[in-house]
């Protein structure tokens, strides 16, 4: 568990361990438990964020906590994968004390409950630098049934889940743009800046439906970019039919200079996927079903790379597709 | 894969990719995979270290990335499991380039192929402060082999594998200690501190041998109180009968005071296990086999806590049973 003796273990044992399922063993041992069944696979995920990069020193630690298993649930629902466990290591600055800590446990806490998943072990250090979050989570999807980005057909329609750009107006707002916004409208575009909405409900239920999927994590045509390189094809994106939520499209109506930006903003970790035609009535089910939109965004073509174009057809051109933190 | 886009790519497709077994999927979608089977059990574990903490920033990256690699290993052997796999993130300041980069995966590389584990996923981010590099190892074992920290029996035999203390003179050598050494004893300590081995063979064979075990990582004493504590026992080892290495003894015959303190010393990275008297035998047997020594240095007893003891069973009192870093 530990190259560190002083402070981990109450650390441990007052924040962690509460957190711990039975095959934490309490966080007691060196390792966890997890136990197989024949004709399963176990579908395991990592991401790393940092204080000053991925989220401000000062966000609220509840906040961080969630978003950094939030990243990570995304993740496996976009392989199809159903969210089991997870392991946490942290390196912290000695200035995080125990309310940071509680505070950080707390959203983990919240959203073990709602995901149904828990902590299997991990280890908790110090650091003179910035902190540095580091979760492992751990999924399962029956064997040969996990979606992967590489498969998607020419012809086939894409998809995406849910709302586009929301996460980088948040953002933006963070930052001072648009400070006459309604509070209502700033409130939920913040929010799915700091706390993303994982498809873990729509992921799993996409095996056989979906050829290629991938989360929005670096930005809509960046991540369909890495669809179509495994896969050995185009796509394009019609600007029009991207879906925006009330908040961001009363922001478009006021600067309609924005909307191609949003076709590159990360962070909204929606699932984008490529699926036959014939899958359509699947989809629509599929939305209706879990109350959440499921928009027809475009296609898979001959070629090479992710493209956006206009409602008649033509480029729109982009800065950049990528989508960079503070 | 990542919250962070740029020069992330690279670092993973230079880097990392070529480290990626089958289930990593070339590190190109979301997460990797593992195959399960009836009766098996992953163990899961983690370690995260960080620079100037755990390690200088000039320490050889190579061997930086064999500790990291190592100390998790050492972990899985300590419940009795053979490793499979890993999952690695790290977060580094932009002063390292792809030369600390590339020197970091070559050990990765060789420990990959001494240890027969490969790489599944992870991340790779940027830091404004110290590197911080987190490993998730994963191992398997046949289900309810497992060996806990917490079996140990009133009247079992205490044994370690290996010798005590080369690390920590290792690390006082690092710090100036004892200049007139002769060289090969320095770097055969250094070698100990910076490179542990961790018994990856002898774990898995102590299944239906031990009945408690744990790894020596924050020292010989304090890791035999997590076993006594779990275990509801008391641990009593005579001073007389710690294994120490030729470079250890000289030392320790120059300044015998030396002596009790390596009892309290970590990262030497043995397994401390507690087995009933009848395992004796088979004890003996494994460690020909594996020509590893295997010493007996104490037993469990009523009572809470670990105590060192002299030859003539009068305690020993030690300043911390603890062990600190840098």
């Amino acid at each position: 568990m530990s190259m560190e003796a002083l402070g981990e273990f109450e650390r441990i044992r007052r924040f962690f361990a509460p957190l711990a399922g039975p095959g934490g063993l309490g966080l007691v041992d060196d390792a966890g438990l997890i136990d197989c069944a024949a004709g399963r696979r176990l579908v395991i995920t990592a991401d790393a964020i940092v204080a000053g990069v991925h989220y401000l020193p000062d966000d609220p630690p509840d906040l961080v906590a969630r978003k950094l298993l939030r990243v990570n649930l995304s993740d496996l629902a976009a392989m199809g994968a159903r969210p089991l466990h997870y392991v946490l290591t942290t390196a912290l600055p000695a200035g995080l004390g125990p309310e940071w800590l509680a505070r950080f446990a707390d959203g983990l806490a919240e959203d073990q409950a709602r995901f149904g998943i828990d902590l299997l072990g991990g280890d908790s250090v110090g650091t003179h630098g910035s902190a540095v979050l580091s979760l492992t989570a751990i999924g399962e999807v029956a064997a040969g049934q996990e979606i992967r980005r590489s498969g998607a057909e020419l012809g086939d329609l894409v998809w995406v889940s849910g709302t586009i750009g929301d996460a980088a107006l948040g953002l933006d707002l963070l930052r001072g743009s648009h400070p006459d916004l309604p509070p209502q409208d700033r409130d939920y575009l913040v929010r799915r800046f700091r706390v993303p909405d994982p498809r873990t409900e729509l992921g799993p239920r996409l095996i056989g439906v979906a050829r290629a999927m991938i989360d929005v994590s670096d930005g809509l045509l960046a991540d369909l970019g890495h669809i179509c390189e495994t896969s050995q094809a185009a796509a394009v994106i019609e600007v029009g039919q991207l879906p925006l939520s009330s908040a961001a499209r009363r922001i478009v109506e006021r600067d309609p200079n924005l909307l191609p930006r949003l076709a590159a903003a990360g962070d909204d970790y929606e699932l984008l996927f490529a699926a036959p035609a014939g899958a359509t009535a699947a989809i629509t089910a599929l939305s209706s079903l879990l109350d959440l939109p499921v928009t027809r965004i475009g296609r898979i073509e001959e070629g090479t790379g992710a493209r956006l174009v206009d409602d008649g057809g033509r480029p729109i051109p982009l800065q950049a597709t990528g989508y960079r933190h503070f």
